[in-house]
């Protein structure tokens, strides 16, 4: 971007960025190295278009938040010059902490840690280089501030977070029923006690986006090939950390060879050096590290790597039940036949598990409706159009996975 | 379009018809009468973008079937010649029977005619002209053809009239919500023991699409000011019928006159005098008799049409309750004080009604899904996202119009 | 609109009104009035989603008027409350002029008026409603302002009405190759002077746009098949006319018999009774007109005005020479032996002359460039990319109309 | 894709692939590795949007040539299988020699090797493994086949390649100026004795297209913030290869070493251990190998490599003519004196010399229009609109690039 502050987004158009920090914030390696890490992970295997970006995805929110912000100082909210500013940097740094297809990766590679918790340590990180001039935007960040309505814009169950990802997520990937009116919803933001709120009219807005998300979840976001691929990139790596441990040289030479061989934690964050390193990450180490492997002495990895870089991925059943034990215990004797490989190894090809898509959650953050000026519900009473309580149940699926090449009945 | 067998078009892209006799029939003055026709009516009214026509949304529905027939048929569904060409004439006809406003009309220019008898009327004029080569097209219009799918493509819960106008209105209006993936659930369709079947990973468009419909019922057909400015015109011809009824003459100059001063029903369109009346009316026919009676003797008939070319529609209030009657008369009172007219006149200005929308309709024809080669079950039982029994409930809701420059409280 | 102050428009987007001057003048009759007359006239005989209307033109003006004063002032010209306000209602008023079909009647029922000063008289009227407060508008809309660039941004030849109407009328059209970046243009735009200038990194938009323009001329605005079909209104006029002036009757009940009996001048607009019989005109009173012409006496009405119903439009051909008159002779002895008619008619269905496209005006006003802070050159000069010498010398094409159910070698 | 044969994309729709042995391919190994290659370099430095990649182009162009085909045959060219099937092959895999960032490194990496020729060194040996089945495809490749069109779809002045490029090009990058119409081409297209022409009627949308690619190429391909990305990715190679001559260790674990340390030629692929060194590598090699010389010894290669990756991007003058030797030298000056380093290094921060682009070729192979049945031209005969002349001369501009971080005057 350098001096040029306006920037051409298919999706969001013209961003103009006049602050001369948040240029600063954007031009930071901390952010430019967002560039580099996809949006989507690996769905792009199914869906070529979706190689969009973490960098252009929390530009979009940042767009949408200057929206948001300018909208509700129209309909006569109070908001200072240093909330305004404020809540812009908590937008714009609130995925910085997203590691290579982090949500592939997360119980694998780093353990128990939310994203959101490397986001804040590198926020305070960013804090100090600028000389607590991002105090407020952490506070916002961290939900400690009491207008509470300057969180549930960056996190809650319809924050410009969701607005920008479902639009832009629908528009790469081509499938256009995902389109969520980002701008009419934002139309229909308010404020009501420092809480934000959705006026009347926007019903069915609302109901539109809640349908929305669950169609791009079940059509994209939990699409089985989707899931044979990330499930794949999965074992690559658990048999990489399991060589590590049995002291296997692993033939890297990227930073990523920490986090295999070491439980890292977020306490660990605080050594500059493993922050460092973390911060040096991004697709490409994934990437080479399984291009590495093809030709490792290793069988099984080299076997996982090898199907993982020519595609061929794993085959992936979809149930409403448990799968039958039965059933997966001879796959894994046809495997074991097939392939020679001893029983633990199976493990490494044939799996199950589930997967589940809540899409209205009662129990935390709600979505508020004004239905006139001293009232304000949940969404749940106030639609009449879609049964909500149908919604909120837990949508659970069963998985099981399985190489393409092996014959099962 | 004459010899030029392109057509190119925003929402469908470049429609070409090759068939000669398809040529002649979009030639033929009944057709071309669908351009001065609005697919919407009043609606652009309040979305100014929605002024497309039913010629058009006629083109893009034919070119779905285009779509529909070359899939089904890729699928190895057998398919004749002569009923690829019947079915493409059917849904080219479909509509041949709307008069203008007709949605607004029902019930008041033309009791109890149904559009759709009259389309039979015009396709059966239509057969003799082309001397009996539209029989099979009108079998299967009527749902007399014992392959159920052919007529199931022009009017089901799922057919390619519904999937071309959803679009279309959606993307006139600018409402992007109502986008539906027209071209993915035509890929998805298939055939078993002829009937039309959607295949199973098209649940999630199928959902997609009826929870469209009912975005697009609500925030567009049913927009509050729409019907506002449809009862306005229907009350304007109400009164030009009560005053036709007195001997009072109307001053047009239109054949729009013999329709207010007789009860026209289906079996009159046999007399081919009433045939040609009817056909030779389009919107500017309406429009141009309110323009004249702005200067009508009689005061309702002049103000109501005042207000309309100025675009004071009724202000509208909506409830999901009836409305309280002594309220309605309490309005009545306030505009017989304030306007000085009689009591028997205020119904012209104050009035209620209900509306309804279904989303899905449990009773008549329903959406079939293939489960797998064996199995095919309504969309209610196979789709787990969206509780179909809450979308099939009967969305009823209350209306109050009255003028908007009286003062209620 | 009334109390609502936000339209969702599919090119614009949403649009937010929140002046109420502005707001009781889209209300007025007059403006409403543009809602009732289509923008591209007859276009949609030949693209038929060009339905869009002179209304939606006028307030896709509007917007970008609204983003111009905003990047304008956002780069430091100064530009008072008491400016803005006139610039954006001279924007809105600057079509409020336009009749029914008003190019293609340039010179056949209102002689020798502009429509621009149709526009002004209306203004006028407008101001005296408004006591005085459309003053400055007025002033900026005759070019009398001292500072020129708010003049120039409604009119010249880089004006925000060719910004808006060159994306509507290739969105409705469906012509996507007629796409100017309006939103990159505006974001382009400078003042130096007092006159609007264009950034020199604006230099590639401005040529894309002269070509944009140059392209929707000869695929949409000057079609041959749309010239086939504006020849033809012309003529039912023309012949219309004719028929007055033997003082035969023609039937109508509209006020555009007015217009067609009288000569009218643009002095007489300030007759009361002439400006509202205009005023009263819409698109609906030239296709009634027609139709009741059908069953005129007069044969060469008649079958005019069946072939317009029916779209049996004038065959066109185009040539960059003249046609040879012995070959409009020969067409139209071939018509004077197959109809029967006499010779001096045969002017009605054979004739000749030409049109023109002038892509950039190097004698009026000009596109000037800012090369640095303190040179601006003309565009002809700063372009390298295009020869724009090329652009401006005038494309000049003749074209050559008889029926196409006429044999003709 | 796996028995997934219907891709979605947001470009090209719904992309369906039916044929076996083209499923075969595209599954290979060879056009697998086309999904980590993006089709646009470093351009989404300036444009966040353009991550696509070459694979997704490729299938966009293959959609192309489905379309063109499909045309071609409906005009009653005599098309055979064996012709349909080879020229769709073709297309297939004519980008598929495309190394990472090639453009970029064309005359760096592989010296005076075009990526056509690897693209043939790699069809044959698909060849070989297909059992002769792409001989057909080959020769229309090498424009060997008599029917010179199917060369022309493929490689040409007007080929779907292009086609597909810059409509693809011009949506990620936002930039809707680029925008061609593709489709309406397609539909102008004919072949006169085995050559492709272009109906009359298509001239405006020849036009357009150069027009439009002229656009691309200013605004996009060649805009100065992308050239100064791409000349700081060629000086870090270009200081890897001076090193490793110099024998330095450059620590790096990818097959992109090889071509590092040797200077690879044409004639060297036949050697399958090279070739599989080539197809091994994608961005992310490049992308590594930089990351890892953040951290080397040598000070050029660390800095140029840690501006790299934190986009502090060589500062870009444009101009027409040559830059002065004086002030190039003068800009060495400074940087010696700030940052202490010798003459001779200075090379690799600043430094000037020349782009081009040719917008319409008279030399090479040219676009013929069809006048008439008998008749056909050059389009720089056909066309009026615009002068091709202008548009044929080189428009070649001259480039400075230092470093951002100096005081330049």
């Amino acid at each position: 971007m350098g001096k040029n502050n306006i920037l051409n987004d298919p999706v969001s158009g013209f961003i103009r960025i006049s602050n001369d920090l948040i240029l600063e914030l954007i031009d930071h390696p901390y952010f430019q190295r967002l560039r580099r890490i996809k949006q989507l992970g690996l769905t792009d295997l199914v869906f070529p278009g979706a190689t969009h970006t973490r960098f252009q995805h929390t530009l979009g929110a940042f767009q949408l938040m200057n929206e948001s912000i300018e909208i509700l100082k129209s309909k006569g909210v109070k908001i200072t010059d240093k909330e305004d500013f404020a809540v812009k940097v908590a937008i714009l740094l609130h995925d910085i902490g997203h590691g290579p297809f982090s949500h592939t990766f997360e119980n694998t590679l780093i353990k128990d840690v939310l994203h959101e918790e490397i986001s804040l340590v590198l926020m305070k990180e960013l804090n100090k280089h600028f000389k607590g001039k991002l105090d407020l935007a952490i506070k916002i960040f961290q939900d400690k501030y009491e207008r509470k309505f300057f969180h549930q814009l960056i996190s809650s169950q319809l924050d410009v977070d969701r607005l920008d990802y479902l639009r832009r997520d629908s528009f790469y990937s081509g499938v256009s029923e995902g389109i969520v009116g980002s701008e009419r919803i934002i139309r229909m933001m308010n404020v009501v006690e420092d809480n934000l709120v959705i006026e009347k009219k926007g019903i069915y807005s609302i109901e539109n986006f809640l349908r929305a998300r669950s169609f791009m979840y079940w059509q994209v976001y939990l699409h089985k090939t989707v899931i044979g691929a990330e499930k794949l990139l999965v074992k690559i790596f658990e048999r990489a950390i399991e060589l590590a441990k049995q002291g296997i040289e692993l033939n890297l030479n990227s930073n990523i060879e920490f986090f295999i061989t070491n439980e890292v934690k977020v306490s660990d964050f605080k050594n500059q050096q493993i922050l460092n390193n973390f911060i040096s990450l991004d697709d490409a180490d994934i990437l080479l590290s399984i291009k590495r492997w093809v030709s490792h002495d290793d069988k099984i990895l080299s076997v996982l790597s090898r199907n993982f870089l020519e595609r061929k991925l794993f085959k992936v059943e979809i149930s409403i039940n448990p799968f039958n034990k039965n059933r997966v215990n001879e796959i894994k004797e046809i495997l074991m036949k097939d392939f020679e490989i001893e029983e633990k190894l199976t493990n490494y090809f044939v799996f199950t598990d589930f997967i589940q898509n809540l899409m209205y959650d009662f129990s935390g953050s709600n979505i508020s409706v004004m239905i006139d000026n001293d009232n304000v519900v949940d969404i749940s009473e106030a639609s009449s159009g879609i049964n909500l309580s149908a919604m909120s149940k837990i949508n659970q699926r069963y998985y099981l996975c399985y190489p393409k090449n092996i014959k099962v009945k």
